[in-house]
């Protein structure tokens, strides 16, 4: 749980040490605290030729309170950004001195519609990326590539990626790269992503590619929520609540208003009743491996319903698939995937999951990129995988969103017992250079289960820091 | 090009040294040679329940010519090899002794339905990994998720993608293991690809997912072709074929009967001109990037037509976006990714690439993953992505298709400048310990473009002996 070398690297001492050695500096990252404003600095736009989120992005720049500055490539921004009232200025960049440090760097690449005109992108990155403080945020703005009119559109669209991620790779320095694809009639359904992605509750979220469409988004606005308490009202049901990472989904989605039922195996009751007394919430502890749990799941929620289930309980027996018994893969697999399933189906069988719902299913990187030892665990978190692919258009209708997050190398009582070589490398093969916190998880759930997120579903989004690992 | 420490390890001495100090020993791949049989060696083949698959595939075993062994969960491979015609037997696994060693095993989980039903993948793979030799491969043939009639055989069928990458992962000794989707009908449409995943031509192709379709297996079964020379009578175009990976492509071409016309630039002439006179080919003297040059390309190809173009041309001019020029940023762009729009435009509208063709884009891991310090690049090679994946639809009506290939670490001159390190790092991160050969990345060209390969459209196969980097 203890990253001593990042630790060390940001005392006086170990920095001067690293810097003379030429040492990766994995910085601090700013994570969210309810006693700092989460949103501050300077924001500065760019855009490409008929950039279409502007007017959106004026209403978010508003929401959040925040000031902007127009990249010369934006010369819309200004003149819109004065219709909305909001305070506005040009971007200087860094080498004229009098540059303030920049919180984010948001590009709409809305319009673009030929591989031709890419060349704003180079120009606003190359002006602004090195005014970009620490843990700063960077979000290119696109259009899903498969609704492009044509091949040209789709194929500068889909270039976005490589840039995006090559971005995440070179900024360091604590920054994130994320890409956001907007539908059309998408364009109001994104403030809660972009909300997530500028906001340092997304510190380990980066090179990550996201959808907004316009399926859920009208179900949304109907919907009222407050920012500050999104999920005040609603219930919420975490499998492996009692510690770890479970634990602080359950803190998380309760700090946001949710009343959290946790569950857990009978054998961590103890646990799992603490975690869920400081949470007000409610313990239910039942093994979810076992045939009557589903039922027996569903009928402890079935008096108020539930509005979000998160599949975060799972297990690792890790062995090379020559000496894996057939007990140890079988188990893996039940746990990490059928009981998913059963639980589910049980769940919206009887209605007891809500209209408006939200489902996330917790998968892994070894599920995008297989791992050694990991035959069954892999198995079983590829099909969260497909879960979440297969039933998200089946739900669509009543307005039920299914994603799934797939963490990387997080800090965990788990994690602390690995050897360390491992260890080391599983910290710093990422673009941030160390470990993710069970809290970047959780925040990244309570994102997916928010209710302004209806336009996200059938995604896995990955809490890795982008991992260099990959399929 | 040299790979010291791969052949140092290989040595009597190395390998008693890399054994004693638990250093990583890459085993010599082989590769595929005319004057050495293509296929031999034992096959090992199971399944799960309901097999779709095993009639197409014993038509397999019987054309390529190899024995093959039943495991226990494939009670249904005896009596239909019998049938068949084949000679065949009971696996016996390694521990009884007598165990011969075996040159691949494939799995048909065509029939599998549910996640509960995934037992059958551990045990087969659990009892025959141990006795696959060096080099051996595993190929597992599934259902295409996105065509499965419920989500939880969409959800069990991508749950095996996991289980493939981790075998690869596992497997070690130059083992490859792919995952081919055959989608309902197109049984007689996987010849092609099989061959070339049990072959030496995929040496460093791993942990790969491929689909193949029904549509234009149709109008492949039609076209008739010698599996000795499947290209005979074709016309191939390879960009970049002066040297490296694009005079690789072009010799594999030739070699498979193709008539080849080489592109290259002005400069590169005296390169071009010996490469292609080496192979009977036709050398074009043409920088892609000039305005004039699609009109020229089309122009010399005119009277016979052309039914393969490799796009494999490109340049890169690395540098961190900060310091990007915008001439760098914007060459990279042109040449990588618009030339290749702007070229397969021309041959298109002219008529000239023939129904039934061949595009197939070089993209490169960079375009998957992003690079620190290659923004254009990256940005470019996922371009091409997302040109394979607008214009396969669009071409399918006209049996063409178009799909692109990743390289990974490949050794040319190019990784030969690396510094030291980081040229290690490319070449050991990966499941087989090494970097790739040009001819690798040919090999898979030739595969795509196989005239029995027109169920194969829009896709992007790795050639990174399963690199660990990804996205």
């Amino acid at each position: 749980m203890n990253d001593a070398y990042l630790n060390f690297v940001n005392s006086p001492f170990g920095a001067r040490l690293a810097r003379s050695l030429g040492l990766p500096k994995p910085e601090v990252l700013r994570r969210y605290r309810a006693d700092r404003p989460e949103f501050e600095g300077l924001v500065a736009i760019g855009a490409g030729r008929e950039p279409r989120l502007l007017d959106a992005l004026a209403n978010l720049v508003a929401s959040i309170g925040v000031t902007s500055v127009a990249h010369a490539s934006a010369g819309l921004w200004m003149p819109l950004a004065h219709r909305h009232g909001l305070m506005t200025g040009r971007f200087e960049p860094a080498d004229s001195g009098s540059a303030a440090r920049l919180a984010a760097l948001i590009f709409d690449a809305s319009g673009i519609e030929d591989s031709s005109q890419l060349e704003p992108l180079h120009a606003f990155f190359h002006d602004t990326l090195r005014s970009l403080g620490k843990c700063g945020r960077i979000v290119v703005l696109g259009r899903p590539p498969q609704d492009c009119a044509s091949p040209r559109q789709w194929t500068a669209q889909r270039a976005l990626e490589g840039l995006v991620r090559s971005l995440g790779k070179e900024a360091r320095r604590g920054v994130t790269a994320n890409l956001v694809y907007v539908g059309a009639g998408a364009e109001h359904g994104m403030e809660s992503t972009l909300r997530f992605f500028l906001s340092p509750r997304s510190a380990y979220v980066s090179g990550q590619v996201v959808q907004v469409s316009a399926d859920g988004a009208d179900a949304v606005e109907s919907t009222p929520f407050d920012w500050h308490a999104p999920l005040a009202n609603r219930r919420a049901v975490v499998t492996g609540a009692a510690r770890g990472i479970g634990a602080a989904i359950a803190g998380v989605l309760a700090a946001q208003g949710a009343h959290v039922i946790g569950v857990d195996i009978p054998s961590a009751r103890d646990a799992l009743d603490a975690t869920l007394r400081q949470l007000n919430g409610t313990p239910l502890a039942f093994d979810i491996a076992a045939p009557e749990a589903p039922a027996q799941i569903a009928a402890a929620l079935d008096d108020d319903g539930v509005d979000i289930v998160v599949h975060n309980a799972g297990i690792t027996k890790d062995k090379t698939i020559a000496k894996m018994t057939a007990a140890a893969w079988q188990s893996v697999l039940d746990i990490n995937l059928s009981a998913q399933e059963r639980i589910d189906d049980a769940l919206l069988a009887a209605g007891i999951l809500r209209d408006g719902g939200r489902i996330i299913g917790v998968s892994s990187i070894s599920g995008i990129a297989g791992n050694a030892g990991q035959t069954n665990y892999a198995t079983s978190k590829a099909g969260v995988i497909g879960r979440v692919q297969s039933m998200a258009p089946l739900l669509r209708a009543r307005g039920i969103t299914i994603n799934a997050v797939a963490p990387g190398f997080i800090e965990t009582e788990m994690t602390a017992k690995m050897p360390l070589t491992l260890r080391e490398a599983g910290r710093r093969l990422n673009s941030l250079s160390q470990g993710g916190q069970p809290v970047d998880v959780a925040q990244t759930i309570a994102w997916l289960a928010h209710p302004g997120s209806g336009g996200i579903s059938g995604q896995v989004v990955r809490v890795c820091g982008q991992s260099l690992i990959g399929a």
